[in-house]
């Protein structure tokens, strides 16, 4: 276990039992009679990642003191959702190494991705009809919708270097966001009939998820593929345009706007992010972006100041700085 | 209105008031606030097809005597959720004409077509986390992994000239079959709390279901593009090895055997299906399927026996038939 992994370990110890629930709930989800789809199921069990969003659920479910037998399913069904994106996403993104494992769409093809998502959000919606209330099942399809269509207003932002950082935002909230801010409103309010979702834990998760998508946007500006643990610079490759890149672009020359265009668009560039880091100073873009990033972790901690204080609340403050110091 | 569509039109009579509250629960379903999701929406609308899945959920309730105020919302979700399935098998068929419309992949692209589908999904399952029962929500999750589930057998069974019949009828079987089925089962049960997946009428949609996709399979062997309204000879493109290649390679010499293989395989051929009806007649094979979807199509007939007479049930009658003589 590396220094990381121990700490992340000890933050979700008021969770440890339940998150040993949620990996067996998810352990029997991926299993199926098919032969054809197990042999796909078995492969990306084993880029399960750090199942943040499973935890947040179960954090959130302790910090109100609120949770219930069925918190362990519901984060399992958080983490099935965020699978099934995952897969479809390496579709999207054409990515070629997702967590050190050769990703569904390079070891099979986009086809049999395609459907393996299908299967997957299938699975966490079948998963959500068993429990005893809909709340899941509610939730858990609107922040689907919130997330593809946040995944599409994405796409149609293709190579807008003009969209500003407000546009920017409210994408990165929808696809990722969304998750965080479900995971969170489910923990607190099930099994109850409605939804809460602008409790104050909601808007924790939808801040850190915001937060952790700017990070994760920079990384694939700056990081090194051995540390981040998948392949970086696919969003210049991709033509999506990210805060860091949004801020520099907007304080650039128009020669440098001209390169920083060229860099995502002009055919036969080896390595694109190369090419942009070459043509531009992207060190204030990532500063800006890491501040703000920071700003909204510091706004989502102050939001558990209401919940009584518990182990689950002081690791709830914990993994907003997790988020921060995120370098994989 | 040509002829086939008039008759169509005479078959659902019975269920013409809640096929147009179908239609409109589908148009505000696909409505979006963003501008980016109704821009496909709007285009995806325009192939709407025959609705025939939509069509079976009111029938099978008006044939059980069991129609509610919810049916038209039920039959909108099934259209739904086949409405993805097309957006996903354009992406995994490379289909380039369905319904005589640009495919979502063509206009924009596989990255959009899967982003689309994936809201159409989740747009379906939370338009039936509304309903008063969570009958729909449980049959249609469970649906659903069973289409994928069907397709990913489909995807591995690429190439395989010895699958044999029942491999094939097991796979159209899920991924055609189980939505007829599922249509009618919740025509048939809804509101009840309890799955009746076992009943006449699922099983009379079952077989209606299977009985279409040797159809289907049929007329993208010989079917005109034209006449068929998309793109035919996909199946032998992608390495599908449908009923009649089935039924003619177990049937052919070890040349012949040779040449279709050939002509699935080798590179460089503009028309796979044109080559296959070079060195192979399909004939038999063809009518070998035909006898089989009939087969299926009365037997399917028969389970509607124990059901009251009534105008609901003549329709399902006449919608096998209709099934049968499909040549679009």
């Amino acid at each position: 276990m590396s220094p990381k992994e121990q700490r992340l370990a000890e933050l979700l110890a008021p969770v440890a039992g339940d998150m040993e629930g949620m990996r067996s709930t998810l352990a029997r989800e991926l299993s199926s009679e098919s032969a054809a789809v197990s042999d796909m199921t078995d492969h990306i069990a084993r880029f399960r990642g750090k199942q943040l969003r499973g935890a947040l659920v179960l954090l959130a479910g302790e910090a109100a003191g609120r949770t219930t037998d069925e918190h362990a399913d519901l984060a399992a069904i958080v983490e099935l959702i965020h699978l099934a994106t995952l897969v479809h996403d390496d579709v999207l993104d054409g990515a070629e190494v997702r967590r050190r494992v050769a990703c569904v769409n390079q070891r099979w093809d986009n086809q049999v991705a395609v459907l393996l998502g299908d299967f997957l959000y299938a699975r966490a919606f079948a998963l959500s009809t068993t429990l005893s209330s809909r709340l899941a099942s509610r939730v858990l399809a609107r922040t689907t919708q919130v997330i593809c269509a946040g995944e599409i207003d994405q796409a149609a932002r293709r190579y807008d270097f003009e969209m500003g950082q407000a546009r920017y935002e409210a994408i990165a909230s929808a696809k990722t966001g969304a998750l965080y801010a479900a995971a969170c409103e489910l923990g607190e309010c099930y099994p109850a009939g409605r939804e809460c979702g602008e409790s104050e834990l909601a808007r924790f998760g939808q801040e850190n998820g915001l937060a952790f998508q700017i990070i994760d946007d920079c990384l694939d500006l700056e990081g090194d593929a051995e540390v981040v643990g998948k392949s970086v610079g696919n969003d210049v490759e991709d033509g999506k345009v990210t805060l860091p890149v949004l801020f520099t672009y907007e304080r650039a020359d128009e020669a440098t706007r001209a390169a920083i265009r060229d860099a995502y668009t002009q055919p036969g560039i080896e390595s694109r992010v190369a090419r942009l880091r070459e043509v531009c100073d992207l060190a204030p873009g990532i500063a800006h972006s890491m501040a703000r990033a920071k700003e909204l972790a510091l706004s989502a901690r102050a939001r558990l100041a209401p919940y009584p204080s518990s182990a689950a609340r002081a690791a709830l403050e914990a993994f907003s700085d997790f988020v921060l110091e995120r370098r994989w």
